[in-house]
């Protein structure tokens, strides 16, 4: 019974994040999860609170599945620039993997209420963190050129990111070809 | 008593505009626009039809905005990779120049109806086109990277669009810098 709760539960956020990233957080009513899930409305509330409890996990758990993948790369024993080449592939591919998700968060984060906000945005400087130590040590290296930090690092955040608007699964270009494109670019930007 | 109106009008753009970045569009109200600019709302429905006419009409405004922006320098008898300096460090500064009307254009034109959404599109793919076409003439003149164009628009413009979400007027970098800075990173990435 216990298991398939479980399941039902993935399920029940697997189908809010598609429909949150399709018709917008407020644009999806719960009724149309339930539908979409086949669950009574009323069976709902045994696992959330409600709609705002179902968008804060699922930006919570696109956050740490972002940190947790990105984390043991920061680690590796790596030239700075070779390690964020790895982390800017590892970073697109997830986004894509999970695309609902990840979207539902950069889009809809603000929808959520003042405290769950900043616990999201907590994470997100976490985050961001870990790509700005990592630019600021090819800086002190030598590595790359010595301009603004913060702001190379916003670029290539906000780089990356956009992908989630634009790219389609059915298209012509592969993730992990617009991956190397995308490190390359700003390795080279970037580099002294 | 035309003039008025029109000054009237201007303002009822500019606050919508403001309250639609602050609050997103269905967290604004028609009651909290008129409250802002001190007028009834009965009187607003002399100057509009409705919320959606608003954020249709900032929408068009932000694009044509850009256009005119960008097609004379377009235009110019300038080698791809200089034209497109000038063409990112313009993009930057307008988006920042006018951040309520562009950020809603950006963020808000998903709550479009969809025929009202596809004129709006249309427009984006007209701008978007103009920084792939100095983008492939960068390629052509053998000044940039042959990778893909399609790809490298979207980075470019994704970087740049990205600045609306973080940028704070108050900040301690200037815009000009920042616009010099993704002008570097994107040729110097892009540069053979």
């Amino acid at each position: 019974m216990r298991e398939i709760n479980r399941v039902k539960e993935a399920e029940l956020y697997r189908t809010a994040a598609s429909l949150f990233n399709k018709n917008g957080y407020t644009g999806t009513s719960m009724r149309q999860i339930c539908k979409s899930i086949g669950i009574r409305e009323s069976s709902l509330y045994h696992y959330i609170r409600g709609k705002e409890d179902l968008l804060y996990h699922i930006c919570e758990w696109s956050m740490y599945h972002s940190l947790t993948a990105i984390e043991p790369i920061a680690q590796l024993p790596l030239r700075p620039d070779l390690k964020l080449k790895k982390m800017i592939e590892k970073h697109i591919i997830i986004l894509i993997q999970n695309a609902n998700e990840h979207a539902t968060m950069l889009k809809e984060m603000r929808s959520l209420s003042v405290p769950k906000r900043r616990k999201i945005i907590r994470l997100r400087d976490q985050y961001k963190s870990i790509f700005r130590e990592v630019i600021e040590a090819g800086f002190q290296q030598k590595l790359f050129n010595a301009v603004d930090i913060k702001v190379m690092t916003f670029a290539l955040l906000g780089m990356m990111n956009s992908i989630i608007r634009w790219y389609s699964v059915d298209g012509e270009t592969k993730i992990e070809d617009i991956a190397a494109i995308f490190s390359d670019l700003f390795l080279k930007g970037a580099r002294r």
